[in-house]
């Protein structure tokens, strides 16, 4: 619609009372008022960098698509929680629910365009019909990157090192537990269990929550128990990185490919990062297989050191064919692929207290005489070509009235407020520390000395 | 929906040619591939940046609200082109179409923890049905900025300059065209015409669009040749800035308080930056009218200096009871705001060749041994330590046929391509250089020297 409409409706409808109407937002969908805002844009920028500085690049995608791309003739479980409508062209339509398949569309119908190896991070929101009562939200930001079209055992070594170093850039310290989907299967054909593989999967998937006990009886009324007593030892196999896989390579009928492939994990990661014995950055854990039916080579979660309880903040994996609904092209495109949880790991970091501090505004001009609104502009513009940012207050107080200004810094979390002298922007200032309650007489320079530590 | 469901269905689906599902996008909808997306991201991180430097703080709003809430309880020409459907749960609910009316819902929701006056900004993406065949997309980006909560002079001069600021801070020079629509109708008072001020203030709108002469033809009817004559002679006038405010304050009946706010306007922007005769940054501009029903006071747009007629690139004004519509509160919210449209801006930079380089990675590391993928890492660990990007190749070429990582390093855009000694990250490396097609020796420091200019 035109700009000119704007806002029509407000007007025109609010000088009735009759037709207040109360605001709020839907269940499940936040306002991020300017404090978070803040911290989740300055950590979507903290770990945008790390994406950068390995090379990775950014892409968008629409969040609507026609519902046939995002659910696939299926649909099933994704199709209860997805927003789904007609447009008002009869389309059938949808909004995004995760980026993986938009990235899977996109993949398939930019093949041409793209160069591979492809390292691309997409960050962007999606949104979930889900019940909210478990505390989770209907729109929240997905952020992932992948490396698709390679199955070179340095993409796998590459993603992992990519958490690594962007939970360090964030300041904080992690585990990442590895695992190859590839060997268990292979341990469970190597005990004769390979065709029950995905119902001991499902019951190992929910070690976690059902505990050790219970999953044994469930793997012993499906395996028998033995075989049960074996999965559990496999899945509970702990210790060094590399004392865990020969356990496990051992288990599942000696050296092969995905034990190998872990083994070059292994020593990458150790020449990149280093290892100091029981605080390994990474370890092998047999007992997550990230789902079902989707990864096929090494998976993984990551826990913060300080704060392991929260969950896995960075889970992913390695997958097969990521293109093939959506391409004619025989060529599977493969890869591996990591997604970082914003919400918890905000949640994490806010508990450590560890967010990172926003480069904000700690300063401002005080608004003295309204007719020096250009001198006191031209005063902050010094500060911001040195980097300073720097507000300048809009409503005048008068020479005697200088503490309303006190107070309205306050309440804005400033910092100081400039009290500037008679000839802004040269004359020298009167510095006012908002919770010292201190002034200071400075030259310009002093100021810009002052405000830049 | 768990992950492990994730993208279970493209797996699922994909295995039989039949289910294969064509991947395209919906009409007047856009996939962002890298570059296009880094330059969007890098272009609103620089815009941001402006905004901070004022002291301005971010929000975020849902993208979906219930429809109630966008719509108001009117409708009409929006109501055709928004998103708006129902929910699982039989909730009418809508996409946001702008930024503008969740931001009235937000300041009526949270007045009591904001402070005022209120500088935020808001960038983010909208939602509109609108026809594609005028070049409109379906889904773009908004960035608004607005201070809410003052009346003062001041505020409408910091918006003007946040905006000269922001283009400057983006390598363009730019004129803004300013008007005030109280000033306007104080001259049709004075011709006695303030009865058909919305008749006539939308055929004046259509000036640039119809031309001069049917414009006085259609004003004619309105209200007779003479006073159609004065209204084209009051939109006419041009000028220096106070040369054409003493011109219109003469045609409205003498200095007024609109005539005064502009000649503040003028005297604040010219002390702050400064004005070069002809080459004023702003100027009186009595055509600009910015729609019929929503703004008060002070109106602009922004004109590029080297492409003008792609027309204005950043356009408001100031508002009374901006959350009327939502506050039970008598205390109405005025303020001031401006939108910065991005695609044509991107549009215009790029025509002008002046979009801001993004701060991509120029260099990767060749993978000559994939054994040796730990060392290479930690080789691009100690370059990214000094803010170097580096991108580190995962497929192995072996000694031989380093020629095919330059190949994809030219068809990745890269500049630079390492290729490592025998002991990374320690030995001197070689150096190529993908277009000079030249190589050379180099210690680490070197490379880092040669790498940071």
């Amino acid at each position: 619609m035109p700009d000119t409409l704007k806002l029509i409706h407000i007007i025109k409808y609010s000088k009735k009372m009759a037709d207040y109407i109360e605001p709020k937002v839907l269940k499940g969908f936040r306002d991020f008022l300017p404090q978070a805002e803040t911290v989740r844009r300055g950590l979507v920028e903290k770990i945008e960098a790390s994406f950068r500085s390995f090379g990775f690049v950014p892409i968008d995608t629409p969040a609507l698509e026609y519902a046939e791309i995002l659910l696939g003739k299926g649909g099933g479980e994704t199709e209860k929680q997805i927003y789904r409508f007609k447009d008002n062209g009869e389309r059938d339509i949808a909004l995004r629910f995760d980026l993986t398949v938009p990235f899977a569309r996109f993949t398939a119908m930019h093949s041409a365009e793209l160069t591979f190896p492809f390292k691309r991070y997409h960050i962007g929101k999606v949104w979930r019909g889900e019940n909210t009562q478990r505390g989770r939200y209907r729109e929240f930001m997905q952020c992932d990157f992948d490396i698709i079209g390679s199955e070179s055992p340095a993409t796998d070594f590459e993603i992992i090192l990519l958490i690594h170093s962007a939970m360090k850039n964030l300041g904080v310290d992690v585990t990442i537990h590895v695992n190859h989907r590839g060997l268990f299967n292979r341990f469970l054909s190597n005990i004769g269990q390979s065709e029950k593989s995905v119902e001991v999967l499902r019951a190992v998937d929910k070690l976690g929550k059902v505990g050790e006990g219970e999953t044994l009886k469930t793997l012993t009324s499906l395996a028998g128990e033995t075989n049960a007593k074996k999965i559990i030892e496999f899945i509970s196999a702990k210790g060094g990185f590399s004392q865990t896989l020969d356990r496990l390579t051992e288990l599942s009928g000696g050296v092969c490919p995905e034990s190998e492939r872990l083994a070059d994990l292994c020593r990458y990661m150790t020449e990149a990062v280093g290892s100091n014995g029981n605080a390994d950055p990474f370890l092998i854990n047999p007992s997550i297989t990230r789902g079902l039916d989707y990864y096929t080579g090494v998976v993984f979660e990551t826990f913060l050191n300080d704060l392991p309880d929260i969950g896995s903040v960075c889970s992913g994996g390695r997958y097969d064919n990521l293109a093939g609904l959506y391409s004619k092209d025989k060529n599977s495109v493969s890869g591996i692929g990591a997604s970082i949880g914003l919400d918890r790991l905000i949640a994490a970091l806010e508990s450590l207290d560890k967010l990172p501090s926003a480069d904000n505004c700690r300063t401002a001009i005080a608004c003295v005489e309204i007719e020096k609104s250009g001198q006191y502009q031209r005063l902050a513009g010094r500060l911001r070509q040195e980097g300073i940012p720097c507000e300048v207050f809009t409503d005048p107080c008068g020479e005697k009235q200088l503490v309303k200004q006190f107070v309205l810094a306050e309440k804005k979390g400033l910092r100081y407020v400039i009290i500037p002298g008679k000839n802004p922007p040269s004359d020298p200032v009167t510095l006012r520390d908002i919770s010292a309650r201190q002034n200071k007489e400075l030259t310009i320079e002093e100021l810009i000395w002052v405000l830049k530590r």
